[in-house]
């Protein structure tokens, strides 16, 4: 999006493609009745069918289930997103998986493509700490399982889709994910003949199911009786539902129990055998499945690190291990990028060429022609820290201010960020749901795609695309385009 | 339930059958941990799949859906009941189906039986008033749908199954009740085995997908294709959900469009073509369900009354007609209780012997040895006022007291109330989920079986149980073990 666009106008339609050929419908244009009752039916669905979060102004909300719910933000409808560029963001989820795994095992990269970033972020260096500490006994991950989720926008200049970030570490939203396409197949099923729309084109999403699935193999892999699957969550959890779907699938469908502890708590009620077991509250512990521990926030204390490396030397299966984790930094993501390196990890030259043609273009601050770029055209760039979670972001003026007084400082605080090339995606005329009422927005779409990868050994148990997950967000020219505002659930309607 | 019980002791087991000789399990004794993870995975099912109320306290909770939610007051495992108290229960319900019809018929009856009545309670006399214009104009429901629930309590002295009452209008819980089922089969199928109870133990409950067919089925008879189901519900609903459920399989699964409207508004919007076709805002109404309309707090003004009479005029499928809101009166009750009278309705031996056999004592106020052995003993009576909804009913010296003041005023305020047998049920250890929380509590338990029955002129389209609702109370031995606290949803263990 260019800062030229009136925010307060529709600039393209809901449903859209390319050329412009078949506009189906401006979702700001609907009928007023009509979008009243698909409204009232669509918070209701949502209602019945788990679509929901903590309310985060109510008490016990984030931490008891059942009490302080609120319907999660979310699409009335889906948002037009191109067949093709779908079909390659879904094809691109193996080869990711596999570059993870491959990554993951050369510690000597990883180390030292962080090192200058060890010294700006400390958050980075703990990681590295604990990784190197593996390195020097030599752990080794026979069983590796990675639930990864690739994020991508659709650049409206180049027409091409480009790869926001890779996370290999508490990838969020499977569970509600998939409800939200079953609530616009639903709806679009009923209300679809009144807006010209076809519940059919919402793809069929099993992410929760396939997550679910990899993490029940994981556990077969593993091979001990009576083990469970340990949640790593935070205390306060608003987004808890999202996260119990997983649970109910592995009750329910594969017979498994899960529990849930915070890191602290981990820290309290763990203990390791001789043999590598991990031990929790008494349970043994087949695999770890982060759903905390990836933002500085979620270690307030020493105790919080402690139970990190405790997992870490555990023979239990992590998702993520240390090194999976340590690839998805962005800092490894814009090594990646650079020449030549896909190469030393992938051999397959159509799966390179893949990868290479949805990186959009990054670079460390350790590249002067490039921040005296960005210092003249802040517009055309996003500077990325290296912290997790979102929000953290820099654009616009901000990243020409902050490149310079940076360079002021002349300090190793420059590689705490990364440069990355703004992308402009196409803007829609979005209908907008959030505690219980209606926003008409403009807004922007990004797609991720989940992959679920698990190895045993020289054994690929599981290497495939599991799903996807459209968030869409509140287009602001402030901060061009990218996640002004709030963001909700979204499916995608493929055109 | 008699006084000299202390509520704080378990008197009887959860799971328990006449004879004591099945004991399975005193619910308040299950291992604290186990619990715990019962209470958490119930909590969260429950959330998932829409077992949710609105939550008094917040607003816009009955009004907007998908605000301000929590699980609704559920019990964390079924309660036993003998099976064959079941399904004399079950068996029941086609014959209270025919009766209702039948009694419905004769109009002189109904006017005659509540002439009284009619005097004491304005409420009723509406209801009435609404009655004899319709036989004024000799209007006829050549189809006639009724949604049933009639509500049973086991005497724990006599081992009898007693009908505490029979409702004609808004039986509530079709919805909810079948997501309760389900949570307890869920639960059973994991904890089970640690608690010796076996999940498939809990009947199976299609009591929403019940109903919706039969709902669709008058719909279809009704043979108008647009038209509309009609709920009438009041303004503020938190339990919705209950309804909404209803309106989602009738969308989904019959592709039939449902509107909300409160009686105010179906006086505002509300017209009748010459046809007798009911028009609302629009739209032509093949059947109207009541969801309010049942308390005199539904009818603030005259123009709900107005929107009522509106309805009754016109040729839409009224569920239920006025004939059958009025034999769900409990002086209707009462009436039919007393020798000879069903024999006026009902050819059938055997179905009058098995609906006398479920009677409990019933007598109007007019019976001066009555009304005196109740104020001698006013611990066997309960005192019932014509007013529905729940929560008037008169228990222990207050009955005595209130027997008292009538007699003194000398009026015919008498005729408002009945005096029925004192049921004493088995009292069970329950475990009360309530906001978040655990409730360990001594309680009693209603069991309510839904009937659905469609006629056409002489085709009987649909008479049968439509499914079932257990609903669990704290018992206060000051009010003699009927309903003083709280109240959950619930589902039978057959024993």
């Amino acid at each position: 999006m260019s800062e030229e666009h009136d925010p307060c106008t529709p600039i393209t339609c809901g449903v859209n493609n390319d050329d412009d050929s078949s506009v189906v419908l401006d979702y700001h244009d609907i009928d007023e009745q009509v979008l009243q009752n698909m409204v009232y039916d669509a918070l209701v669905w949502a209602s019945l069918n788990g679509l929901v979060v903590g309310h985060k102004s109510l008490q016990r909300s984030g931490s008891v289930p059942g009490v302080g719910l609120v319907h999660a933000p979310f699409s009335l409808l889906p948002t037009a997103f191109p067949e093709n560029h779908w079909r390659q963001a879904c094809d691109l989820a193996p080869i990711f998986n596999e570059l993870v795994d491959r990554v993951s095992l050369d510690g000597k990269f990883l180390q030292e493509s962080l090192s200058r970033t060890r010294k700006a972020d400390e958050f980075t260096s703990r990681l590295l700490d604990i990784h190197s500490k593996m390195l020097e006994i030599n752990k080794k991950e026979d069983i590796r399982l990675g639930l990864h989720r690739s994020d991508y926008m659709l650049d409206e200049q180049t027409k091409s889709l480009l790869q926001v970030e890779l996370n290999t570490v508490s990838s969020a939203f499977a569970g509600l994910s998939c409800v939200v396409s079953e609530l616009h197949r639903s709806i679009l099923s009923h209300y679809g003949k009144f807006i010209g729309l076809d519940s059919e084109k919402v793809p069929a999403n099993s992410a929760v199911n396939q997550y679910a699935e990899a993490l029940a193999k994981a556990w077969t892999e593993y091979n001990l009786p009576g083990a469970v699957i340990l949640f790593v969550v935070q205390a306060e959890e608003q987004n808890m539902y999202d996260q119990h779907f997983l649970s109910v699938v592995l009750r329910e469908r594969h017979g498994i129990t899960t529990i849930r502890k915070t890191l602290a708590e981990a820290d309290q009620q763990g203990e390791l055998l001789p043999d590598g077991t991990l031990l929790v509250d008494g349970q043994r512990i087949a695999v770890i499945y982060f759903r905390a521990g990836y933002t500085p926030a979620d270690y307030p204390s020493e105790s919080e690190w402690k139970a990190r490396l405790l997992m870490e030397q555990s023979s239990a299966i992590k998702c993520p291990s240390i090194s999976y984790h340590l690839v998805g930094t962005k800092k490894i993501q814009q090594e990646l990028a650079k020449p030549n390196v896909l190469e030393r990890f992938l051999e397959n030259k159509d799966d390179i060429a893949k990868l290479r043609k949805c990186f959009a273009g990054l670079w460390s601050l350790d590249e002067p022609d490039i921040v005296r770029k960005a210092i003249e055209s802040p517009e055309l760039f996003v500077m990325k820290p290296q912290r997790e979670g979102g929000g953290n972001n820099i654009y616009g003026d901000a990243v020409r201010e902050t490149l310079q007084k940076l360079q002021k400082e002349g300090s190793q605080g420059d590689a705490a960020y990364i440069l990355m090339q703004k992308i402009f995606p196409n803007i829609s005329a979005a209908i907008m749901m959030r505690n219980g009422s209606l926003h008409k927005e403009n807004a922007v779409s990004e797609l991720g795609i989940f992959g679920a990868y698990l190895r045993n050994n020289d054994k690929v148990v599981l290497n495939n695309q599991s799903g996807y997950l459209l968030r869409t967000k509140v287009s602001s020219s402030d901060e061009g385009g990218v996640a002004a505002g709030f963001a909700v659930l979204d499916s995608v309607y493929l055109t």
